[in-house]
């Protein structure tokens, strides 16, 4: 198969950058495959593993004739990183990323891309709690959906590109509008993320239980959320500021529903519980019958 | 190896007690395996899998003769079998259960425990989502946890012998009191369980976002959720009612402690976020340490 693109530069090797690289060369999907990144040992590490053709310290050289530049690194970067890249973007040259947040993303890239370029974020629904390019793995994308949240103008063909581009690496795409995108994400993973990270810092502030009894007996249940809460901190710390109002509004829902149930805890209606807990139980058959397990 | 015990009775045959009579078989730990359940489909499918020397529907008439019995049913239903097993413990018999919640399991057993028998709780930390005869395997239990929490006037041969068990079915044993245990649990257990539960209510609740959407990208956290939402609903029912206390009091810091992020990601305090995220990823480390990942 001839490559999709000529030259493709991933700007960020942690892991789903470096899961990117792995697969865009298992599939021949690009002629050159540039890899920058700001860290000196990020860096050593990608030339280590062989990741890329060739590893840069500064996104706008990779970013130098390229025809798919594809943002790897929290979208807290994006505004500084989109002024670096953009204006070094060659004609039909297609600046992307992968951030959890798409309204933010584009409002950080959209003022850096200049007219004979394309701006088509997208963002992978996949990842481990882990980082780092020795995290990643080439199947990290296989049967998980990629949203793309082209804006408004973006020009089809484009699009089309980077569909294909997450397609052959083993995704389903979805496209939807950012707005639209950074809700759905809220629910799905920005509020069980909050929601982990939050739980597993209350076990750890109790005066009666020792932080060891915690960890010991952490396979009832916590030690799941430990392995969320173990996500990098960086990145999730953008996203949750990227995404503020819809992460509030999802929290308020989430305490509220919260609150029910303690009432009805408190009061001993155990049918409100078994009813939501079979509802949810539902849901998990939802899950599993859509691959998503 | 001689058999540590006679007789064992096991009543209920879900996950837990399931995986117990298949290890115990395995191991060779009783001369009569006898199981008990109220359910005739699950006897049915308990006589197929060939997991008991002997299948009842009556838990008195399994605990005849038996010199130990172990109740693995919700803890709802324990001061009703406990009132039916008592009478019929034999001289020397224990009695045990594996409940999540061990105050209440006390007090609904206690008071039917003859003088000449012993009653022994445990609480083995380990389980999976899903449930009945068909879901236990032998090796639930290896490199997990079991807390025995003894009455205070405990025999302490008996307590050895269910400790033996427990130790034999690749367990390690950890002796506490029951109100320790259940603040404990409530925490690492009890309290991930409803707030798994809550946000899959909430996430199905929405009005903007369809089911099929919260489903399909579910892989972003939203998942891991599903799964632990998908354990048994009377038994978890159970467990709240049981742990009321305890739960509200860890449901009340978890909202606390949430506000403040809430605030944090409001008033765009990245540190507060950060530092926390840095802290939750040690306690992963920990977990991975201790062989509970």
């Amino acid at each position: 198969m001839t490559p999709l693109f000529a030259r493709v530069a991933i700007v960020g090797v942690g892991l789903i950058g470096s899961s990117l690289l792995r697969v865009l060369r298992r599939e021949g999907m690009a002629r050159t495959l540039v890899a920058a990144d700001a860290s000196e040992a990020v860096r050593r590490r990608t030339e280590e593993l062989g990741l890329a053709d060739v590893v840069l310290e500064s996104a706008g050289e990779a970013a130098d004739g390229a025809d798919l530049v594809i943002l790897c690194t929290p979208v807290g970067t994006f505004a500084a990183l989109g002024a670096e890249v953009g204006q070094r973007l060659a004609p039909g040259a297609i600046l992307s990323d992968v951030g959890s947040v798409k309204g933010a993303a584009m409002r950080a890239l959209a003022p850096h891309v200049p007219a004979h370029a394309h701006l088509i974020p997208a963002h992978p629904v996949a990842g481990t709690e882990n980082s780092g390019p020795d995290a990643g793995f080439a199947a990290l994308f296989e049967g998980r959906w990629c949203i793309i949240t082209p804006p408004a103008d973006a020009d089809p063909a484009a699009v089309e590109r980077v569909a294909e581009l997450w397609r052959r690496v083993g995704s389903n795409v979805e496209t939807m509008d950012a707005g639209h995108h950074d809700k759905v994400l809220a629910i799905t993973s920005h509020l069980p993320h909050l929601i982990a990270y939050t739980i597993v810092g209350t076990a750890t502030d109790l005066e009666e239980t020792t932080q060891s009894e915690v960890i010991k007996f952490s396979a009832g249940g916590f030690r799941d959320f430990t392995r969320i809460a173990a996500s990098d901190p960086i990145m999730w710390r953008d996203i949750f500021l990227a995404n503020r109002e819809a992460v509030l509004e999802m929290a308020q829902r989430l305490t509220e529903d919260l609150t029910m149930l303690q009432r009805a805890i408190r009061w001993g209606e155990g049918e409100t519980l078994e009813a939501l807990f079979r509802r949810t139980r539902d849901v998990r058959r939802g899950v599993i019958d859509a691959k998503q397990a």
